[in-house]
């Protein structure tokens, strides 16, 4: 228990197809071993390519008739269709789908702000904790160290406004901090704790931006005892499998 | 943009009812202007005597049938009856209800660890923003600033396995930094962008501290550009009205 930072990686170019994101990362900021480095999503999917422009999609009847009930735009339809294996909410204007990588969200994370060029969106990459894996080996190249890595977006929440910045990607970080069978100070036994660490600097990352900045990256230090040597089992633990949920 | 911090304010007693918390803040930390204290829910629910123990509980009829539907404590269901106005989900052993102060979470908030006492729980505050504009109050009158205040709970979320730290209350905060009408720096509109602030400073400041080890408070500097003079609409105005929620 000590003092934790979050850090603003500045001074990154507008980021273009193919960029080396973790070189770059590596070489703006002064990694130290145990850091944890939270990167957007639109900085990953401009670096993947994962970019599209709305013209140049052929909305099928399904999404033009889906478009005209929310009141959306038909290409747009049809990218969140193509990029959802299911439908959670469809009604008022809001589509929430489960993406094919298996994050439930409102338009299946597919985004136009901060996008250049006309009618462009971006959508999710196509694997973040494989991009977080990526990542982290990119900059362990440039840097000679090996920091966690995050690759997060925000979205929104039921019964809650606003969203709230989480993990969709990790590498090399515990995302899930299970206290199950431990004891709390007292004696207790701490049955169902298990703080999701990676959503918890995933959000704290993103107070040290702002949305208008363009820091694509956050260095978040002090967390060390999270921070793994192995990759591990990355943001894909926090999703609450199908079964065990009582909201779909 | 740039660097944030969390700070755990260390060295304070264990709690006891009528305790008078901000003081003791004041007096543990070195506030600045513009800082922002996040104080566990636990912490509050204590020093307001928001605790219980089950033995002096009697349980209905319904809380008994409940408790046995759901395998769980009767009294504990009794208790969960009582903070709540409505039952979200009653099933697979979770509860989820609505409490009388309008959060959406497990158990009404109602928590057993780090609870001195045989079988004692604690209850959420009755107002956690009641709460947070008296902690702000306090500190103020012993430390000459006026930092905003936070009262977090973790709270389980659907779709995502773990708990994220939310606020419950807030004073002297913008809670939601909305940018709807504002442009992203390629000149594009906002329209739906409204980060949480006040959850994200929540998550980060439970970042900086861990489940066992009693730290009641974190400080979090760097973010002066939320905190306001007014206490302003507290944590209440991240209550999603009804009619605009999807998930009940």
């Amino acid at each position: 228990v000590s003092e934790i930072r979050a850090i603003p990686v500045e001074g990154l170019p507008e980021l273009e197809p193919g960029d080396p994101l973790g070189e770059l990362i590596a070489g703006a900021a002064g990694l130290e071993a145990g850091d944890v480095v939270a990167v957007a999503q639109k900085a990953v999917s401009k670096v993947e390519a994962r970019i599209r422009r709305l013209d140049e999609v052929e909305p099928t009847a399904r999404a033009r008739q889906l478009a005209t009930e929310l009141d959306k735009d038909p290409a747009l339809v049809q990218l969140i269709l193509d990029e959802s294996t299911s439908l959670i909410r469809a009604e008022r204007g809001v589509l929430i789908a489960e993406t094919r990588g298996g994050w439930i969200c409102a338009n299946a994370g597919i985004d136009s702000s901060n996008v250049p060029g006309e009618r462009a969106v971006t959508l999710l990459p196509e694997d973040a904790d494989a991009s977080a894996r990526r990542l982290r080996e990119e900059i362990h190249g440039a840097a000679e160290v090996s920091p966690a890595v995050i690759v997060s977006d925000s979205f929104g929440r039921p019964w809650r406004l606003g969203q709230a910045e989480v993990a969709i990607g990790c590498a090399g970080l515990d995302p899930l901090d299970d206290w199950s069978g431990r004891r709390d100070r007292l004696g207790g036994e701490l049955f169902s704790t298990a703080p999701a660490i990676a959503d918890q600097i995933a959000g704290m990352a993103d107070l040290a931006r702002d949305k208008a900045s363009g820091v694509p990256a956050v260095i978040v230090r002090g967390l060390a005892r999270f921070v793994t040597a192995q990759d591990g089992p990355g943001a894909a633990a926090l999703r609450r499998p199908r079964g065990d949920d009582l909201f779909r």
